[in-house]
């Protein structure tokens, strides 16, 4: 059966990044240490940057992180995330990934501006957009995924918007050993998971509290 | 050498509790969940029970349970955790915890009503009423604690109070695998930890994580 999942990264006082973002940084300072065990896997090296030697780490990050592209058929994802609002004016943007994205899989991008046609990019990755209601294309997207997962792959906006409508039926935090003080809150205003879902915790080598919670 | 240590409990979302407060549950219908595995420890049921037959968990979350206990040599509690705005009108109130409560150490009770006796309770325990700077209550009870620690016992406003201060050498907290959605939030306005502080992160048999800061 087709499941909704997200993963996110938050710090141990809750906050889900961005602070300190600049045009040199755009995602924000805070960023690099958020992420910073989960860009060292193993998984990461090869699935993001296509480094096939067996470079990065081995542990509990790692089977983290390769559950994360395990089993998803479609993904959704914010305007933001894709570069909407920081090109908003040019019709031929194609995404931060390149010519090959690392999706491999139809990705659905929330967007409220003017309708743009499909794209279909190397590796499998087809960016469609849709400005209807989150419901309607989370029906699409399950569809798509023909039995697989849909994966909701953020921005933290569009991940909390499905959190907060009760459709996620995995949620994985990465929580990072590190306190940010600022940034956008995850929890704000979220239905109490642990009484829809399982919850799990477990740390990793690098201090990562890896929660999940699963209906 | 004297420390400064508290330790406390948070849900997931980084809540203190205390919600859902009422006359019949004065710390809250919260509470109970949010302190569940500390009180199902063998060293919770020997030193706050008195049940020595060896009742209680004896994994993790007793390791840091009796971790806590030790090496204390005197106690700041807050006036609301002693009770004094419970029974303010009470000149013969002595706390919660009978007539000899588990301190056994002197304990400093911060208040800023009229002064108070010092009260000597059964077990070594001595209340201690102070209205000054929390800086000279903690001098003098650093000086009381002869080269052992001095524990911030709460309750949160109090704990809140000397980590904005920056005064805590070693913060353990016990995430309970809950989310609260109400409370007193435990990170507003702290000072970034871990630039100063050692991070650890370690999960129990219970779910519980336990994270510490240590100078």
């Amino acid at each position: 059966m087709t499941r909704v999942r997200i993963d996110m990264f938050v710090s141990l006082d809750g906050y889900t990044s961005m602070g300190g973002e600049s045009a040199d940084n755009p995602m924000g300072e805070d960023w690099g240490r958020l992420t910073a065990s989960y860009a060292a896997t193993r998984t990461f090296h090869e699935r993001v940057f296509g480094d096939t030697s067996g470079a990065g780490t081995s542990g509990v990050d790692d089977t983290y992180a390769a559950a994360h592209f395990e089993g998803i058929g479609a993904e959704i994802i914010g305007a933001s995330m894709f570069g909407l609002h920081t090109y908003p004016n040019d019709p031929d943007w194609k995404g931060w990934w390149g010519d090959e994205p690392p999706f491999g899989t139809p990705v659905y991008v929330l967007s409220h501006t003017a309708p743009r046609p499909s794209i279909e990019m190397q590796g499998g990755t087809t960016f469609h957009f849709r400005s209807g209601a989150v419901d309607d294309v989370l029906a699409e997207a399950s569809a798509a995924a023909a039995g697989l997962d849909v994966r909701v792959g953020g921005g933290v906006r569009t991940a909390r918007e499905f959190l907060r409508a009760g459709l996620v039926d995995h949620l994985h935090l990465m929580v990072a050993p590190i306190v940010l003080g600022r940034g956008m809150r995850l929890w704000d205003d979220l239905p109490a998971l642990d009484r829809t879902h399982k919850v799990t915790t477990e740390v990793a080598e690098s201090g990562t509290i890896h929660v999940t919670f699963t209906r």
